[in-house]
């Protein structure tokens, strides 16, 4: 037995005794890509299931507060919750956002509460393959619903798409918000809607809007109708009904044998999320054929062969 | 000689006389991967250079109009100008965004300007491969000065900001607009600022926001401040300033010799793109091997290394 081995056999112990500090530990080695996170991984990968719910929508929407009440609902019902905030990587940027994160800080002292943020690394804005693997974790520890919040706008709805089974898109009555969705595309890949700050002028509107576009909209998996909910989460007003729709929506996959295919698109992001982080690494370290892609002299295509020849990389 | 060598000899023939026929032809094949198209691009690719202005800022921004109002000020210098504008590709979406493109019209009856529209196919809100190719023929036609305006936000400005060689950020002093710019991280990649629609209320306060958040900045090669401009697109008052802003950071690469740099880091973003595609491509033919990822029976990396196998895919 390697010394890895040795160290990932001791780790899974605690860690299937429920032990939360080996989750903890388990999460940072596998973010950072040590082999013992990728032995772990091995072990651990597709053992369990969880209700994966993410949450996406626009910066200030508030979808930390609505993620806070979210909790407070399933604790209710007295699921185990894990959740995965994902966030920009930059150092310049980084400090000042997860200010609001603090909100969630009640839920500290609840053992059947666990949240990490994550630096989504390399892919600015997108899940990163880290996400996914953070993601497993989570589901072989036996949470019972995991939220996954993403920030910003842009390709990382679509990669919650892949990866959640259920993904809810929060909007504001603010001007603009609906616009910014149809533009961003990311209507066809919400589950369910939440207007929150519904207590702001112009949630009606929004919602009759988002009527409006849903009836234009390409039907769905097993006819889901997309619903809409007001929400307050400051307040915490219309969550409850919020979460009876994720749980609907989950229903609704089991009902008509969705969720196999929700898995298997999970796998596929994995699958991809790991050939991108291969060609942005392998391109790193080739400066020359890149300078000669850039003279004109080999195609793009031709230096990609060259990039992923297994002779090259053993 | 192919078929296809020949067809492409005679497209290029075409194509140097200046025929803009030519040009769009050649477009369309890039874009829809078609081999004639490939073998334009080969014989093109790196002859010419253009100066690559980046334009992007969230939905509403008035990104179009500001990029009318610069082309005019290129065409007062005598400049031949091609813009490109990359849109999503959600046919649900596209029709009513392209709307306030038809303000460009105006440039229709103008040989010197060229404007194209292209559907980013695959990644949805992020430069396609596709886009960098395009920007490849535009150059080659000989054009001076190349606007690429990309709808949304996101990973397409971090994915603008390696293809172009300048990079201009359009706010407005909607509330909002910079918090989104600093949460979404691409505060780092602007190599200028426009306020935009600066006779709203806010314009003043943006601006310092702006500045503050600069003080804090990591530093630029070269010792280059992003400078901030503000600008009425839909009256041009400030329009001037902005497009000798941005020639002025054009001088800067070439005076500190950091144009190669950029050119350098454009390649090889298309040779990620393609890596990406291929990724992307094999992963979506391999249900057996994805079927097996999600069953933890295979970790991604084993699934990755298989499908980039080249005897698999020679």
């Amino acid at each position: 037995m390697t010394v890895q081995e040795s160290q990932a056999e001791e780790l899974l112990h605690r860690f299937r005794q429920g032990d939360v500090r080996a989750l903890a530990r388990a999460l940072t080695l596998v973010e950072s890509g040590h082999p013992v996170g990728q032995e772990l991984l091995k072990r651990l990968r597709g053992q369990a299931r969880a209700k994966v719910v993410g949450i996406t929508g626009s910066p200030g929407a508030g979808k930390s507060t609505l993620t806070d009440r979210l909790i407070l609902e399933a604790r209710k019902r007295g699921e185990r919750v894990g959740v995965l905030a994902v966030d920009p990587s930059s150092p310049f940027t980084g400090g000042a956002i997860l200010g609001d994160r603090i909100r969630m800080m009640r839920h500290h002292q609840d053992p059947g509460v666990y949240i990490r943020s994550l630096a989504s690394r390399g892919a600015l804005g997108g899940l990163a393959g880290a996400t996914v693997a953070a993601l497993a974790l989570l589901e072989a520890f036996g949470f019972d619903r995991i939220f996954v919040e993403t920030v910003g706008v842009g390709q990382s709805e679509v990669d919650i798409a892949r990866v959640a089974d259920t993904t809810l898109l929060v909007l504001t009555p603010a001007a603009g918000d609906a616009v910014q969705a149809f533009k961003a595309g990311v209507m066809e890949i919400a589950d369910l809607f939440a207007v929150n700050k519904f207590d702001l002028p112009g949630g009606e509107r929004i919602i009759q809007e988002l009527k409006s576009a849903l009836e234009l909209a390409p039907p769905r998996p097993g006819g889901w109708h997309p619903p809409i909910y007001p929400t307050v989460a400051a307040t915490g007003e219309g969550v409850e009904a919020l979460f009876e729709g994720l749980e609907a929506h989950y229903q609704h996959l089991v009902a008509h044998g969705l969720l196999e295919a929700h898995r298997l698109e999970r796998a596929r992001f994995e699958v991809e999320s790991v050939i991108q982080e291969w060609g942005r690494k392998r391109t790193q370290g080739a400066g020359d054929l890149v300078a000669r892609v850039a003279r004109g002299e080999l195609s793009p295509e031709e230096a990609a062969l060259a990039l992923l020849d297994p002779k090259a990389h053993p």
